[in-house]
């Protein structure tokens, strides 16, 4: 399968695209100009795109995937006005140049990220932030293209992740470097529920998912989740987190910075993506992330 | 009350603005460097806005509205490659940018237009084209403000308009370039029936509209339309056209052009905002629009 792939660059991305081309698919990225790809993906076709929405229609019309998988965000927890033109301009802008161009050429399988934070209050649509509502305006974008195109949206709304290489300032590295350096981490009161997710089980709902939008109807939307077996507090977390090399904890001061002003202390009951379960345990993921 | 209005320079803000200072209220006007306002609106209060989100919050700290009238839009019946940054950078960013600066400030009264079009097949939400789709990504921005600073929203999902000095490049100015030259006017077949309403009637639309949000609870968002009377077609309205001015009728070759691909035979029946009814007949404008 020709499988087009934006935000190669990024986590998930650099994880998903080794995985794919393993099951045999050709593989093609869409970059911005500043984004590097991991070494061992050189070698991918790819195209550069810009603000301007270049790049777009060139790598579509030349590369004519079956698939495409859209991963490409910028991601804020609490936003301040800075940040709301490149929430726009990524989550947004980027991805109606995606639809377009994909219409342009007749490709109508789009597999994309959302998140979980899309749902606060375990409702349908309620985002905790704006990086949530700005995920949630690019589907009201591909609603269009959904009922005028006939394109075909799986939407994957994601939790908390974390694996071996993850560089991403969030909790796992926030950890990691607390445990390094022996200083003491403060946190919150940590009684929010979390599912974490290994990034190898991430891939493979998303690889899952590459094959799954075949069986949708013209112009069919679904939405599904990855989520773990079960929640975990972050009290718990961290309990697993020293567990897992207790000759280097991380001294959590809680109760020491307040909670976020939408924190999500129950996450939201998604429908699971058809025949996908995570199989990397908490205790042997952690003990991989941290030896 | 004071009330600051984006769009002031358009068909629909230039009407607006000089009623509701003649209904005593204070106005100021958000603009873009590139707009002109009427020359009788020059001495309002305003500030000039930027695509970097500067002015917004310069206005809403200086100005300290009760009510925002989000008017300011881009336009596009059927949009191309080029029309997609212009249609997310004015009816999205922008209003990012507006919803923003009003939470820092502590405004909590938003209305502003929607489409009709945003209710394609008579649906909930089923964008007739990306212009509405961009109206609608708007609408999930702003409910992230309306949950987490407990904005308060009222929509007006407008139908077609028209007034005398409307000099937009739609429909009635076709018409009435068409009568002037006596040139025949190719249309499609002109079986869509349209609610087209006279600018007087929406104009007190929104005037009653930023009363009643103050009714509204916070956190509260509601939807209304400013509907005509009785829908009528387009060949209907044309030979009310021609009534209207019957020394200088328009000629149309009817099915000449093809229907827009998502034409809207049949308008969408919202709910009418509270206490408001048409009072323009379509005759009695008619006449005034042609003589």
């Amino acid at each position: 399968m020709k499988v087009l792939v934006t935000g190669a660059s990024g986590f998930l991305g650099s994880h998903l695209v080794p995985h794919l081309l393993e099951d045999g698919h050709q593989i093609a990225c869409l970059l911005r100009a500043s984004s590097v790809l991991n070494p061992e993906l050189a070698a991918l076709p790819r195209w550069t795109v810009g603000e301007d929405g270049s790049g777009f229609r060139e790598a579509l019309d030349s590369f004519r995937p079956e698939v495409v998988v859209h991963l490409a965000a910028h991601y804020v927890a609490e936003h301040g006005y800075e940040d709301i033109e490149p929430l726009v301009r990524s989550n947004v802008l980027f991805g109606a140049y995606l639809l377009e161009a994909m219409r342009e050429v007749g490709c109508d399988a789009l597999v994309y990220a959302g998140t979980s934070w899309q749902h606060y209050h375990n409702q349908e649509y309620c985002p905790a932030n704006l990086y949530a509502a700005t995920k949630q305006a690019f589907s009201t974008l591909a609603d269009f293209y959904r009922d005028a195109a006939g394109l075909r949206l799986l939407e994957l709304h994601l939790y908390d992740s974390y694996g071996e290489d993850d560089r991403r300032k969030k909790l796992m590295n926030m950890l990691k470097v607390a445990a390094e350096s022996a200083d003491p981490l403060a946190m919150s009161g940590g009684e929010q529920q979390i599912h974490l997710v290994h990034v190898d089980d991430l891939i493979r709902g998303f690889a899952m998912a590459c094959k799954q939008i075949f069986d949708f109807k013209v112009g069919e939307h679904r939405i599904y989740c990855l989520p773990s077996t079960k929640a975990i507090s972050l009290q718990g977390l961290v309990a697993e987190f020293n567990l897992a090399n207790p000759e280097q904890p991380v001294y959590v001061l809680w109760g020491q910075r307040p909670y976020r002003q939408r924190e999500v202390f129950q996450p939201w009951h998604g429908e699971k993506l058809p025949d996908w379960i995570p199989i990397v345990n908490i205790k042997d993921g952690l003990k991989k992330y941290r030896n």
